[in-house]
């Protein structure tokens, strides 16, 4: 075999072989093949298509191009995965809820470049936090305690390290198969047997529209039915943040608070209908509601908060941060921002803007040997459809400094906008797809 | 201006600016663009298209991306190319010709890999013929005798070289846009302001269908058209090799045969075809018929011999050779094959077996650094459509030994196919496509 053959099969329409596939997806991992042999044939993958068989033999491939996890955690590896969204803190809700009601969630989280650090960035606000564990102290966790949430482990899927590398620089990230065999791949290969992933859709989400958004689902779904690896997505508006908190600390803050029963709000809603599907594909509930009802028991019995404490512990963290949050690092500067007039009703955040006047703070990374600051953020105390009347507090700002706190300021209030009239909520969940279809949802 | 957002427009179908063609041709001849972000352009290219608008800025900018020659020669700069094909020699019949009527022939020529070698290569056969010659002599000799052939400069269109050099290994060669860019930047380069293209169609040809090769001859006319440049592309058949011999110092005994009047047929006819679209595009003739007797006369005249004797002095061969043929290196075993029965017609050659058959004598390069042997070869005395009977000359095998005659002879008469019936002589010319339009040819 030789990769201009495969190329050329592409190139003219045709399906790829399992051999042909496997064949350049080791050539990936093992460096044989040369970055502009893959990156016309990434291309010609983007602009050709792949078939469902296609992208799971892809999907597998690059599973096993590397160390491949085969976790005895005593119950089905369960895993979560969010295309992205800022102030998306979900993982650190859904992990220790669905542990606490049995089930056993292998987490393995990218630290990511952007707006805001990963999860893994957020857990190590925490005092004694450790997220670079080995394999088997990973897997002894989620056995012993129920969920364990660690950075991404370098031996796992190679191949997908290296096309992700080259999609990244070469125009070819926008593939349906690409993205999902990038995302499931590295799943796979970290053991889990059962997914649940949290499409976003909305503008500056990675699929822009709804139909991008179910096509990428869809094409998740039967790529786990190929595999026999049960795949659930939820498909998710970025209107706006999903939680109220934007910023390291601050989001691990609301996520323990959400735990304690404090909170409420779309974030806790999103967690709770993406940790039912855990629940559900783990074969602990039957339906939607009983895993809800489960879920819920949790926060209220506090099991869940335990759980949390105790996975802290196990990673070396102090869990004490669970029932005193005056123990996550705090910001010098806290600038509370209010309406100066009318401004009517909240219709439309800009999430890019927001993102960015976080990153500018010092929540996030502009490159890769950038360090996070994990005080720093703001809270937004207005949703969309909310009326803001003069003199009401519309965020709160956790600033290094006057000069950056004003300069968030000035982003955040550009990132606003407001209408005369009133306006709807935004929608949380647009629609559940799994090995039964896509159905709408009413969230 | 950077190069993701280039390779993005192209890959959503958009067309490129001339800014953005500019932009990465400059990235390529410089290397200032990584291959792998070329490779996926080039992927984008081949599948979505350029307007005739792109591909003539891609033309232009690959001729500009290196030294350019303005030659003075006295006269409009004429050249021509053709797609390649076994057996063709037209250039060193029609540069002369051409020449003797008062047309200024520059070409320069690459020394390709393949069956045979190049025209370049042929050239070398004749004693003390040098093809390396720099820029100014080149042009000088242009100016005194009319005509030169030289290989192709190293500083001429380095963006093409990189570009056609990556199209190789990445799947890329098949696309009309870049095909047509390619050959054309490299005429404008050396200076041609008036090209004849010849296209050959058939199976084993660039372009194996006549829509493809209209479509491709059509893209370079349409080139010429907007930068004032005019080109005239002959799509000629490639059924059979166009002359009888096949091999370096064969090929010019055959072309030193037709300025001499001695030989017609199909290499002849074709030259002579060419040479008048060259002489109409220069303005030295009116019409095909005027151009066709001017050409005939400088063969009958003599002075198209003579002006290749002056071509092969001026470049330092012998040009006795001309009127003594057995200056020429001759093959120690020159071996005829008979027809050992009665084979019927002759209906089908096998183009890239005879090919094969050639260079494996030691008339082509495998590798850039074989060398290639002058005297082997082989003379087909039979065409498409001529009876064969038992006893009649095949052809001769001129081979370094016994050994490798036997084995040509063997590849040879497999390439060669027979039917019991009467087979129609196989189509010389398709068509002329120039600024007038498409004309189907009677030849």
């Amino acid at each position: 075999m030789d990769i201009l053959s495969v190329i050329e099969h592409k190139k003219q329409h045709q399906r790829l072989t399992e051999d042909e596939i496997r064949f350049f997806v080791q050539g990936a991992a093992d460096g044989s093949l040369p970055d502009y042999q893959l990156a016309a044939l990434l291309m010609a993958i983007r602009l050709n298509g792949m078939t469902i068989e296609e992208t799971a033999a892809l999907t597998w491939e690059m599973a096993r191009s590397g160390a491949m996890l085969q976790p005895d955690v005593d119950g089905i590896p369960l895993d979560k995965h969010s295309t992205g969204g800022v102030g998306d803190t979900t993982t650190l809700v859904l992990a220790p809820l669905v542990a606490a009601c049995g089930g056993k969630v292998l987490k393995m989280s990218g630290r990511g470049l952007g707006h805001t650090g990963g999860t893994v960035d957020k857990l190590e606000s925490i005092e004694g936090m450790q997220v670079e564990l080995d394999e088997d102290r990973f897997v002894e966790i989620v056995r012993e305690v129920g969920c364990c949430v660690v950075g991404q482990s370098k031996n796992l899927a190679p191949a997908d390290k290296r096309l992700y590398a080259l999609r990244d620089v070469t125009g070819t990230v926008d593939s349906v198969p690409l993205i999902a065999s990038s995302i499931l791949s590295k799943k796979f290969a970290s053991g889990a047997k059962a997914i649940v992933l949290d499409v976003k859709v909305g503008s500056g989400a990675l699929m822009p529209t709804l139909p991008d958004a179910m096509n990428l689902a869809k094409t998740m779904v039967d790529i786990g039915i190929k595999l026999e690896r049960p795949v659930s997505c939820v498909i998710s508006g970025m209107e706006e943040p999903l939680g109220s908190h934007v910023g390291n600390a601050l989001e691990v803050k609301e996520a323990i608070e959400i735990l304690q029963g404090k909170v409420q709000g779309p974030l806790k809603e999103v967690a709770l209908f993406l940790g039912s599907r855990m629940l559900i594909n783990a074969g602990l509930a039957a339906n939607h509601e009983a895993a809800k009802a489960m879920l819920l028991r949790a926060i209220e019995d506090g099991s869940g908060l335990q759980k949390f404490k105790e996975m802290i512990a196990a990673q070396g963290g102090n869990p004490e941060v669970c029932d005193h949050l005056a123990l996550l690092p705090a910001a010098p500067v806290v600038m509370p921002v209010h309406a100066t007039k009318d401004m009517g009703w909240l219709s439309e955040t800009d999430g890019v803007a927001l993102g960015l006047a976080a990153q500018r703070m010092g929540a996030g990374r502009m490159t890769k040997d950038d360090i996070i600051d994990p005080a720093v953020g703001f809270v937004l105390h207005k949703r969309i459809g909310d009326p803001v009347k003069e003199g009401d507090l519309m965020f709160t700002l956790h600033a290094r400094n006057e000069r950056e706190a004003e300069e968030a300021r000035l982003r955040i209030e550009a990132a606003l906008t407001f209408s005369p009239a009133p306006v709807a909520p935004s929608r949380l969940i647009y629609a559940l797809v799994d090995k039964d279809g896509a159905n709408e949802m009413p969230l």
